[in-house]
């Protein structure tokens, strides 16, 4: 197949997806739900910061799409804690998609307002390609994955609307260049904020919640 | 476009990528270049685990192909060690294909029986789906991104000849469970050998590459 061929046949696939991500943040707008694409790579702890920054929420309610290739591990996590949770298992697909977070939408029936937390695969490429409905993107870096992160997978922190620096717990164990890290951040995207936490010990996760929480409420005043 | 059609092209792709890639692994085995695919989420120290592997070589001279999707920071570190390297970037792409190491085989040009390392994108999904020319897959895996990532990530883990289970320094620090996740590895994959390293302290390497070096010579030794 030629490469023209091959580039026609993505541009569609991309059309196509944003006409469907559109519909769903105008309906999740209308629902009065703030919906935030969590993106990290395998590992990050997606999961567990979303469970951190859910705990600190003050005054909006949670919901959860948890994006796996397979297993359900971390709905099972989501749901002995009372969190309402749909799970999409995309059986290989490197990233979630519009028409899935569409009809996942549909499943999970969120019938309040509150914010809508759509863990996407683990993955610094793909998932940053494509749009599935969201407000906004948040990205789950790792003090663990090394500095050169940004230098290293530029799409991903340069669409970030947030970015959540974890386990910095670890710090005292490893070689992590905090500045190095900052300048290539900042040198994609000067405007996100950037929040050092831990998942283990949840410090930092109240920072974010509030920050996320403002977002929310303020949806929903644009709209009202 | 439609579900059959899309299936249509990817299967074409797919096609292509496997001739290509076969030529090249016919190519290097009549050089009596044995290829390994180097595979692992970001930041899971691929980079930092060849160089480890590189400095336990008794018999064979080392080569690396380094896949990023920009920056050369990794050549750079692998050149100044006097490791022959050539940088692919792939502008966006999230794994390596078959064409694109025919080229860089071309031009990285290895004039010697060795080993040739190459260190495909990081990502635990796309790279597990298309071979590029290998004779064996080394998965890198970490302790830091949890003892879930078999159930998680399975064809990575169920395609890989070898796996590394790297960072093995911080254990001490972090909740990570080696029965959890070598149960789960092992219901994908119950032959390939599994060394737990630290590509901080070297420890474990020599293993690796004793191991990488006796299937190096089998490969010449099958050819002579």
């Amino acid at each position: 197949m030629s490469e023209t061929k091959k580039i026609e046949v993505m541009e569609n696939i991309h059309g196509e997806n944003e006409r469907i991500a559109l519909e769903t943040n105008q309906r999740l707008t209308e629902a009065g739900i703030f919906c935030v694409n969590v993106m990290g790579a395998p590992g990050a702890g997606k999961t567990s910061s979303i469970i951190q920054i859910i705990k600190n929420l003050k005054h909006v309610t949670p919901f959860v799409i948890e994006g796996d290739i397979e297993s359900d591990l971390d709905t099972q996590t989501l749901t002995r804690l009372g969190i309402k949770t749909f799970q999409i298992n995309t059986g290989g697909a490197c990233h979630l998609d519009a028409p899935l977070i569409r009809d996942a939408v549909n499943m999970l029936a969120p019938n309040k307002k509150g914010i809508l937390f759509i863990e996407n695969i683990g993955n610094l490429v793909c998932p940053a390609e494509f749009v599935i409905g969201e407000h906004m993107k948040l990205l789950i870096s790792t003090v663990t994955e090394g500095s050169d992160k940004p230098y290293k997978y530029p799409l991903a922190f340069e669409k970030a609307d947030g970015v959540i620096l974890n386990k910095s717990d670890l710090m005292p164990y490893i070689d992590f260049d905090l500045d190095f890290f900052t300048k290539g951040f900042r040198a994609l995207n000067p405007q996100a904020p950037l929040f050092k936490v831990s998942a283990k010990t949840g410090d930092g996760f109240s920072q974010v919640a509030q920050w996320l929480e403002e977002k929310a409420m303020g949806l929903n005043e644009a709209k009202d």
